[in-house]
């Protein structure tokens, strides 16, 4: 038990190596995030100052409350609120939406959670198939729309869409698909897992009814955090307060919102989150340049023999799919560490967050490294293939 | 907005006063889950070294799974899950066994959360009322029971007890309620979010089918973070793996749990929890000073002339509701800062968390408090009645 405690080990990989881990680079912290947390780490910090009408997001002090109307311009929607990660978002607009047997539109890359979200209330999902680019397309989603309603006599109740997807970090046409979702009265969500905090985000010019973001994957914030925002049209309906009554005791709690279970994300991940909020807003105008340098390693990486680039070209986003099967692959084969010999290299030079062993395909994200480590990272990549003979 | 950032201000209430609000006391860090959160602060810092099978309660480095085993047997259980907040406990145990319609059986003081985890799936609270004495008993439930099952033709699905309830710090007959819970064969939840972290609990004693406690209440952790627990029998149930298979890819996601959402409580209030693990382990075998002083408390401070304990007595807990208006609401009719009189006393001898204004009923909790600081809390009440005239 002492040993298991003693083996929570301080956790350095940010400080001392250049980090491509696919889903941490847009989660790191700020400065003003990390000195937050340490402020606000107790328990129910956040609710020194709670008064009427008692529920976090109406908090002036810290001013959360402001933080809420700030956070749902910011990515061009009516409302929003914070939840312990994306995935609880979809359960909240899931869970509000879909019932028992109803069938809710996702895309053929979809992550789990909108899965696990539609499984929860008995729901069930439909695929829509990519397009020979690795996108999903309005036309594909109206083709399922059409198979959905011939096959179970009635039309989806949900569309969740990513907008840039885990797998391959590819765009999808999110204006299509809105425009289906509209033909039809489907209603809409745009997952921003991968977009919101990143690049500048409009819920509105999107046509999305429902926008859902991660905080640690891309808001600069630590786990769990997450956004869900919403129209005013929807908003009664996804944050509908509760309407239940003490049989005996006659209670009631009549602000407080079901979905939320209350009071939302509090403690020290709200403070971060509203600690980086500033910085998140300004980096979102940077995003072009992010996109300029994973461009830049994609062009040098390719240069190297048997590499591939999985992801769509060229590319939009900052996490990207690679196969290196023609190339370091090869070298694993008969290495004594085999896969491992990669990683080996890579740490070497002071570089982590590739999947250790993985010499196929695998993902990287360069999100937030300077030119000087992306110059320093495609170095290091032809140095590794030079080492071992390939062109 | 730059204004808003600033006004975050630095909270060291806890380092510059002695803090006696009633929810915030056991959820303070220790100075390892301080260190943790610096630590593991950034987005998904839990997941460097996530490998086979790809579930955060599996993660080996550092010790997660580890800390799920011994977590289950802290509280006599066979399997525990880390969640964003007991009520996120509360919503997958209820999402589970829960339908439309069905009724759940709550205390007449339950947690606002346990209503709203019902009302999510469109279940209907009963409560059950207290006896002469404010606490809940076994008799009484069966009693709702019959009722209940008179009047919609069905029993109850699940029955969500209070250990200690958050309003006088009651506690309520858990093993009588667990006993008549079995004799109709419904399964039964205790609510441990104000005992779990604080005082030695075992599930098993108990009878309990589920366990949920709070990290951010009771466990010396960030919010938000929570337990949930159960018994081998339950979990395949409440822990259930998701059953899904993407319609055209075929994906499957099989080891992730539905209720779960997948990985659950992650980053730095998960590490922060293990960190405070041994000293909460520690702390629970001092649970009896920890009456002996809000006792010694509550004897002085009934001293006062007009002064009430609502709450049971001799005192169970450390959180305890009293009444003031006997005595301290009678100066606030006449003062000219009406309730607030007593704040600003109370803070000249650097004492917060009364709830601001109010001199009529009132909490307070006094875990923690060194001896020492009880003596000082307790001279400054009979300081401020001298003060004011009061007997």
């Amino acid at each position: 038990m002492k040993q298991m405690i003693e083996d929570i080990e301080v956790r350095a990989r940010e400080e001392l190596f250049i980090n491509i881990n696919p889903i941490q680079a847009a989660g790191r912290l700020t400065p003003e995030a990390m000195k937050a947390i340490i402020s606000y780490g107790d328990g129910y910090s956040t609710c020194d100052w709670c008064g009427k009408p008692f529920r976090l997001d109406k908090i002036r002090r810290p001013p959360i409350s402001e933080f809420h109307v700030e956070l749902a311009k910011f990515v061009g929607m009516d409302q929003a609120r914070v939840v312990p990660g994306a995935r609880r978002g979809f359960q909240a607009v899931v869970s509000s939406l879909v019932e028992k047997g109803d069938s809710v539109i996702v895309s053929s890359l979809a992550h789990y959670t909108e899965f696990l979200a539609v499984e929860d209330v008995g729901g069930v999902v439909k695929e829509v198939p990519l397009n020979e680019e690795n996108v999903i397309t309005g036309e594909n989603t109206a083709q399922k729309i059409e198979k959905v309603k011939r096959e179970t006599g009635k039309l989806p109740k949900l569309i969740m869409m990513d907008h840039f997807d885990y797998m391959l970090g590819n765009e999808h046409d999110i204006h299509g698909v809105a425009k289906v979702a509209k033909d039809y009265d489907i209603s809409f969500l745009a997952n921003c897992a991968y977009s919101m905090g990143v690049m500048p985000i409009n819920g509105r010019e999107m046509s999305a009814d429902f926008l859902v973001g991660s905080g640690h994957k891309s808001f600069a914030s630590p786990a769990p955090s997450g956004i869900v925002a919403t129209t005013d049209e929807w908003a009664d309906k996804v944050f509908r307060t509760t309407q239940m009554v003490g049989d005996v005791t006659g209670r009631k709690f009549g602000i407080k919102e079901v979905e939320m279970m209350g009071c939302t994300l509090m403690g020290a991940n709200l403070i971060a989150m509203m600690a980086s909020f500033p910085k998140v807003r300004e980096r979102v105008k940077h995003w072009g340049d992010e996109v300029k340098k994973i461009n830049y390693f994609v062009n040098e990486f390719r240069k190297i023999e048997g590499n591939k680039v999985l992801s769509e070209m060229p590319r939009k986003h900052t996490l990207t799919k690679v196969d290196t099967t023609g190339s370091f692959d090869k070298i694993a084969q008969t290495h004594k560490r085999r896969g491992f010999f990669f990683s080996d290299e890579l740490k070497k030079r002071r570089i982590v967050g590739e999947f250790a062993g993985a010499t196929r395909q695998w993902k990287l994200n360069t999100y937030g490294l300077t030119w000087d480590q992306i110059k320093y990272l495609t170095h290091a990549l032809h140095d590794i293939a030079k080492k071992y003979g390939i062109n």
